[in-house]
């Protein structure tokens, strides 16, 4: 891990959180930068429910978003970020207002394009996965 | 168009409009459930941007999921609902806090099973495009 890059500095609090986590209500619950692994926890608001009460999918997506991002940012050095370029969500259960558990991996990380895994749970029970590819670029100076 | 299925009455007024909707700012501006198209207006806020100030990518994918929900939702029967199975996204420009048009369709529509399509635009420049498969299914008495 390198400690200046932006997403530790997030987690130290030299950096304030970006709002889109904060609409996500984000905890970060393990971090493992060598490994490539991360745990999460979100909160699904009711202000996410789809006509059938369900939380609706697209803010699943974005959590899931929020879980692999974060995987992978863990590894970057100071002055690297990296785009998601493309993100695949499987819904395998209805998602409830409440917490979610989210977990994120780097399934590859090349030298500039990467691969990435995640799933979210409720009350134990897998309610969505995905995977991700990004791409690690030079943040302007 | 069924005008008792779900969509429609929301559209009309006579159900309140799905508070993830609520949240994304959706406007819709043109439905043809004949056709199987719609065009949505959504508001990108400020809460869903990332650590670089552009829109995190899971807010275009909730936009991307409620411009093609929208569009196969327009086509159900009274008693039918929709839920999204999987939900591919590729992020193709960044995107800013502003406006952003969504243009759905339905590719097919079978007796259950049903493949959709859809765009996000910002200022004239497609940011994000989406496939999705979605299942009809009969909503529970």
């Amino acid at each position: 891990m390198d400690k200046d890059a932006f997403f530790w500095k997030i987690v130290h609090g030299e950096l304030p959180p970006p709002r889109a986590a904060e609409v996500l209500s984000i905890k970060f619950t393990a971090i493992d930068s060598d490994a490539g692994t991360i745990e999460v926890e979100f909160f699904a608001r009711p202000e996410f429910t789809n006509p059938a009460g369900n939380i609706q999918g697209g803010f699943l997506a974005a959590m899931l978003d929020d879980t692999m991002g974060p995987a992978l940012a863990a590894t970057l050095a100071a002055g690297q970020f990296a785009p998601t370029l493309n993100l695949n969500v499987s819904f395998e259960r209805a998602a409830k207002v409440g917490p979610v558990l989210g977990k994120g991996r780097v399934l590859k990380k090349g030298k500039d394009v990467c691969y990435l895994a995640g799933e979210l749970y409720q009350e134990g029970q897998r309610i969505a996965s995905a995977t991700a590819t990004a791409l690690i670029k030079a943040a302007a100076p």
